[in-house]
């Protein structure tokens, strides 16, 4: 068994990685950190785990430590603070799936212009977007992994492959997506109280969110161009899930199943990717505590307007779940190790 | 005092003119229809409204004896069975504000291609679409005012102004809207009870959803040529709200304020428009329960893609409170008597 | 027009008292204050409110100086913090409608076991506890209401006359509370944030909840002896409401008939007590944004055990309406001024 | 493998029955049947299931027929249809765990009065009631497990042990439930539709839910007298979860730690029970999608009164994974067979 250890365990993306890893036959979590909770057992901080930890207990985040009893990390830490633990772990030859921005960029400026200084750029080069249906071949050979984003994970997926295909327009992409309110994570704030989430919708970010650039980044890559794309993401009031309502223009007259059949080609294989079939689009509650994309589109009457819709749950192939499916490949696991579920629904 | 008539009263526009009309002073309702609860007291089906009504009493939908009742009519009723009792309602001299869609369309050739055969064409001439922010000199003019749609309402008073103003392109225009449920009515559904509603989004109608040649037909007047639009509804986890998220191409570089310039103007001395000063957009909490449109907008820093966010309450400036606001502009009553209420919040 | 001043209007109660009062016909609303918006618009804080109070801006709570610029008071800050600003209102001779704690005991020893210390016990004997159902003679002479907690309200309404009546038994009561999470107020918490406050249910403050002595103190006062009372309350996914469901054991056989006819009789004439018919129960949506309280009840076949419930909005009837209703009193005013409002519903 | 069939598929127990049964290793879903769905792929009907049972489809209920496909059944099925399909399974040997009400009940006649007349009395003989922490012992050898309700199995389990230690008076017991949406089925219906359902609460079947009668049966059962039962059900705002609130008289003054011991004790592996520390009170989020019971316990300062919180998920515990870990009794494997997922939270 494979010991990780999961370095900010005490927040959402740190739990349900405690909650999938409880299912994954080769992988065991031996360390799990958390400056708030040192000393506690998992199952006090988390009732919902109760014992399946055993005795487990959180511990402070002391890497070099840390290195010393884990063979691989996932490191659930905010930006900045991140890639410090990842420049630690790297050199003490721990893989790492970071689930921070913090290697998510090949182009360093493009994150300091959005994040903040990068304290170690060395080891952008030894690092991979770890978007698995895009870059397979290449997450095996890093040593750090950068977790994609969660909106980055459900717009990428539903447009790359029609920009590689040259079957849609790479300017005048327009991306509008819901999310739930886990994405804000668990630190209360006046922006995620009950009272002022429920019941209704605001947009935020506009014009101005973090995800845009890597959602840039990747399309431009996929389209062989800079994409010219918005991107609105919107509160709603849910636990999980984003829903990504994407429009495109195509390049040439073409029907929903031209589109779809490309969606189909690309994804052939993909264990997570589900293509619906014309005329059902994704709905988040079907996707629901799983590591699925759900991906539906339309094309109107006249051809020349595709309208793509995906779904995931933000916690699990936003996050947590596709850590798991990266760490998978980076250990030469069977890709869905643990991942297995079939979604909560209703 | 004039008595009104609410035919078709058991549903959630019936019930939200009850709310609104107990606070009207130059109203009374004098006749409520329901088939289904005929002989019963308003306070028996609505326990909410309780004994405000007296000893009020659903009638069977009588229209000729109704005409007797009452000097004023609000029809809440589903399509065609609402232009049948419009036609005979028109027939007995009574000023109708309907709540269908049976007379939102001045050319009958669009109502029909997205409805029914219309059995009463020559009424259109007579009616008037009850928009009184773009047609208040009109309505009064009217012996009908078709009531717009809850979408229509949020998504052309976010674009006429700036249409008009040669402000945006009328081409590629994305409008992508999220509304609550209580928007698909009383009547149970597969689609709307609590377990598949609550705690998630999805898309609906994509392409084929009614309101969209009622949108285009006002946002092309508006710009004078032909409105390319792309509408998208979706079905959030929430009782009422319609946000309404635009995407627009300017025709110049420009700037946030130049856009809130345009509306601040365009709305100027609008009892029921609120637009919001830069960096604030609208949310739906903050509507709700009121006559209220909130506006907000932002472009982007080249100047060249503003995205317009409309907030309304889709029962009340979406239905019924449009409705009483027509009906006093019918009546030359100052517009806002009754629905002064500010927004219930949280 | 009274000149009103809410201090410390930023949380929940202040802008529902806000709310209100702007269709308050006697009140106008002078002073606002808060901390932490000290400066600011009241529509930039709320802008659910907008303009509707012109350029009213917070102050400092100097309250000395808001003595001068009001006439009457009201009190939403947290306990202990009232007590010092309602000592100070007191001496400048301003009444003042209370909803923290601070005014509710006529036992000063009973609050400082559940409280703390209070500074200003000589107030106690110039103050009332301000449920005009059951207290409506004694609260024009005082200059002190201490407005009732958002439980007791719901508790006490659904007891108080069966207690007296003779009808209920005052030992082994149960009250189950459920409450929304805007009675939490509005200050982030790990216990409001919205994951872990929707799509679920706890108990929470088990047998040592504050509103507890304050149940006891008018349950007994009502029956005559000590009452002996479980209350429980929990935390449920809704913003607004709370619905008690009481549990008693009738003292002779008796039918629900005999239980409603009691509080058909007791509440006679009252303007915001509905009492439902048989088999009807209440439920917190009919009476959501109004200062209604539905009483419903049920006795079982063998006529021995009784189970009541009742509804209120809990910030109308359960603190900023019955504020308002207090205040009505106060000066002399029709005690529905400004609380007409009907629910809002769905 | 043995093969099982879902009788009544297309319902939400029987969606839950095919979502946990895809992770058990000795079941497979050979049939399974839906009036409503017969010829359409299980994928099509719950698109979160997709291709997991690769082309399984729908039958008709020809229950002879599905007797030669399947070696086990689970009957999901409505109360007097079910025991028609239990009768013939029966007749052909086949084992079954009937999720409806059907076979509950040992004596004929609480059955009747409750529900309807039974048709196959005779097999009552053979049936037990599937609880398994009380009749673990007798499960296997019965053909026909009577599945509990979802809210006997809160309740129950939070009682039978207390009287069977005697620490508890089986007299004046109070059980205060409220239960997530699910619980009323997948039927739309005007008490289950979006906006009537969510924020807020009601009571319903109050002195009169058909779940009050197996409630009382067991818990005389444990106490060795007639119990004396007031059980009220609430309809929560939730997808799933029941919270049972219960209150009891100690028979001899106790403390906390007494009650969770007594518990503790009872429940001594258990695989499925989770007794909760001192002052740590269940949440229905914390067993979400999940078989756990949560248990919980207070009592007051004067010993005599104890408050025991339950905590399920009405459709596992409550309903599909309660009858798979019947059916892994009836077949003798390990008893959390398949049952094993962490419950999803938030």
């Amino acid at each position: 068994m494979t010991r990780a250890a999961i370095i900010g365990a005490s927040g959402y993306t740190g739990s349900e990685l405690l909650r999938l890893l409880a299912h994954h036959h080769d992988l065991t979590v031996s360390v799990v950190t958390s400056r708030q909770y040192a000393g506690k057992h998992v199952g006090d901080v988390f009732p919902h785990i109760g014992r399946r930890y055993g005795d487990l207990v959180f511990r402070e985040p002391d890497i070099p430590a840390i290195a010393q009893d884990a063979d691989v990390a996932f490191a659930a830490l905010p930006h900045k603070t991140a890639m410090e633990a990842v420049d630690v772990l790297a050199r003490a030859g721990i893989p790492v799936v970071d689930l921070s921005a913090d290697f998510r960029f090949r182009d360093q400026s493009v994150y300091e212009k959005w994040y903040v200084p990068h304290i170690a750029p060395e080891l952008l080069e030894r690092s991979v977007y770890g978007l698995p249906e895009l870059y397979r071949e290449e997450i095996p050979k890093a040593t750090i992994v950068g977790n994609p984003g969660c909106y980055p994970t459900g717009a990428i997926l539903g447009l790359a492959s029609l920009l590689s295909a040259g079957a849609v327009s790479s300017q005048g992409i327009v991306i509008d997506s819901k999310s739930g309110v886990s994405g804000a994570g668990r630190s209360p704030s006046p922006g995620t109280i009950y009272p002022e989430t429920t019941d209704g919708i605001r947009a935020y970010g506009v014009l101005s969110h973090r995800h845009t650039p890597e959602i840039a980044e990747h399309l431009s890559r996929a389209a062989g161009e800079t994409a010219d794309v918005t991107f609105t993401p919107h509160l709603m009031p849910a636990i999980r899930g984003i829903l990504s309502t994407i429009y495109a223009r195509t390049t040439s007259p073409m029907k929903t199943e031209d589109i779809l059949d490309i969606f189909q080609s690309a994804y052939a294989g993909e264990p997570f990717v589900r293509v619906l079939g014309p005329w059902t689009l994704p709905d988040t509650r079907w996707v629901r505590g799983s590591n699925y994309i759900d991906i539906g589109a339309l094309v109107d009457s006249s051809g020349s307007r595709a309208i793509i819709v995906t779904a995931i749950d933000n916690l699990v192939k936003g996050a947590s779940g596709q850590a798991i499916q990266n760490m998978n490949l980076l250990l030469g696991l069977s890709e869905d190790t643990g991942l297995s579920h079939i979604p909560l629904f209703p």
